[in-house]
């Protein structure tokens, strides 16, 4: 396969959707790509030297050397491509999604890494073996696949086997992402978790995420002022973002559909149908509420990503 | 609106189907109406008398006085109607549905009522309403909701309301459901479940409840391989259905889709595609893997209803 790879010194360009995991009920499984997106351009060297060049988000506290997660994950696919005579790379990326806040930026980075390094390698892998690379490196696949498919996705972990289903809503939606000026570890918000949880909990998040998804599917938006709750993490996880509650609240009486932490937060995230033009005035409630509790805060409002990452080469 | 009704002495059909609730990961909230069928007639009569004329499955059971379900519900509806002049009614059934094995005969009782009352009453309340009677009266909606509305129901139950979401599978399914020849009660059936469970457990089925309806939707078959598989409930009523490991195994080495426990038991139940016209040899591994566990059981074969309970009414 190895000559029909691309040559050392092309330059390929690729483009990475931030995402929102878990959507309140969809607890580690469900996740969406949206609107706002890291950049990243790789010219693979056969020399063994690593340039990486950041700016935007979080740029000073990215490694430029092989600690680097975007040259890792770059690294790992070549290995597996069997792509021998590559050992460096310079990378320049330019991020926008804002890090450590529940969007998905070190997903982002993993699969830009993958998908950059798979495009020099002339496609060798398919977007679901990109899928099992990326959710190898994670650990979890709930950002990784919506990065790399777009759309919403839900993802099954089978014995370390992961299967995604994507799909595009039916419902037109914006999505408010409140940011909060705060970072919080994902490890710290896993441990606030109980081991164990009550039988009707399970029951609650179960009913609504098969809800949520079939009213996404099918554009039924009466089913969804239900269907975003949750009560396996979110409830455990409201002491650490504070206001959170409060936020919730505001965003749904402003007619958010629902109301979710993003990921493991701190980034609170409200679904509005597009056909209201409501997405501004929930963003400012959020916003102001967030202010109440000492936190300040900043609003995205953005759509639906539906292509995922996707790819550019040029000479 | 009483002069709307239609006279005592009107008879009305009404045909309900049996349901299978659960379909593993979909516990407590999904549902499915199959091709077997309860058929009523009702005479609603304005002496105060109740003539119950049963037969088929379990005819000499059922009570021919006032604790009679299918009486109990249409006298329920009949008052929320504001009907008064109905004081007693003749119901003739023909039963089908196998009593007390997990294919809904108390909910299609309680729907027949119901529907048979309202369309008594000029169809004075909706479906959805039918469905918020049927739920109050069954104590979930699990059954009573495919029952009404036919083809697969995902339904939320949030603070004593409950909505649901109806749909039909873009897959042509052929059920296969093993039956049998002892009853399970329901509320045996509950107490051996736990009152925690592990939150891993809890996502288990989160992840494979939206993947199962997403695919059922959509018409994805390939997901489905995955989706059906339970971790909250079927574990623990294994030791209530001898051989039912060992007959889930079999279904699915035979081509089966999926399988899981219909409702709280004893009935099995095995999904599989139309297309492949396996279902008879399905059925017939599950009888006899059923019969290495001294289980006696007989086989139905059937289709996804897509209509729920109808009716019909005659001079």
């Amino acid at each position: 396969m190895e000559n029909e790879n691309l040559s050392a010194g092309e330059k390929i360009k690729v483009k990475v959707p931030a995402t929102s995991a878990n959507c309140g009920a969809g607890f580690d499984c469900l996740g969406l790509a949206v609107t706002i997106y890291n950049e990243f351009e790789f010219t693979f060297l056969e020399d063994e030297k690593i340039i990486v060049n950041a700016k935007g988000e979080g740029a000073d506290t990215i490694p430029g050397d092989e600690k680097n997660i975007v040259w890792q994950s770059a690294r790992l696919l070549l290995d597996r491509a069997g792509v021998e005579k590559i050992r460096g790379v310079e990378i320049h990326m330019n991020n926008h999604v804002p890090m450590s806040r529940g969007l998905g930026s070190s997903a982002a980075a993993i699969v830009a890494g993958l998908v950059g390094a798979n495009a020099f390698a002339n496609n060798h892998f398919t977007r679901h073996e990109i899928l099992k690379f990326a959710t190898e490196i994670e650990g979890h696949p709930d950002n990784v696949a919506p990065a790399i498919f777009g759309g919403f996705t839900v993802s099954v972990v089978e014995k370390n086997q992961v299967q995604t289903f994507s799909f595009l809503p039916k419902i037109k939606l914006k999505l408010i992402v409140a940011v909060p000026d705060f970072p919080l570890s994902t490890k710290l918000a896993r441990q606030v978790l109980p081991k164990t949880v009550p039988l009707k909990d399970a029951v609650f998040n179960v009913s609504r995420a098969a809800m949520l998804t079939a009213a996404l599917i099918e554009g039924k938006e009466k089913f969804l002022s239900v269907a975003f709750d949750d009560a396996l993490h979110q409830p455990y996880r409201t002491k650490l973002v504070p206001g959170m509650d409060e936020v919730f609240k505001v965003a749904r009486k402003a007619g958010a559909l629902g109301v979710a932490l993003s990921g493991a937060g701190p980034c609170l995230i409200a679904f509005s149908s597009a056909n209201k033009k409501i997405e501004n005035d929930i963003a400012s409630e959020m916003v102001q509420t967030f202010k109440k509790f000492d936190v300040q805060s900043s609003a995205l409002i953005l759509d639906v990503d539906t292509r995922g990452a996707v790819v550019g080469i040029s000479g």
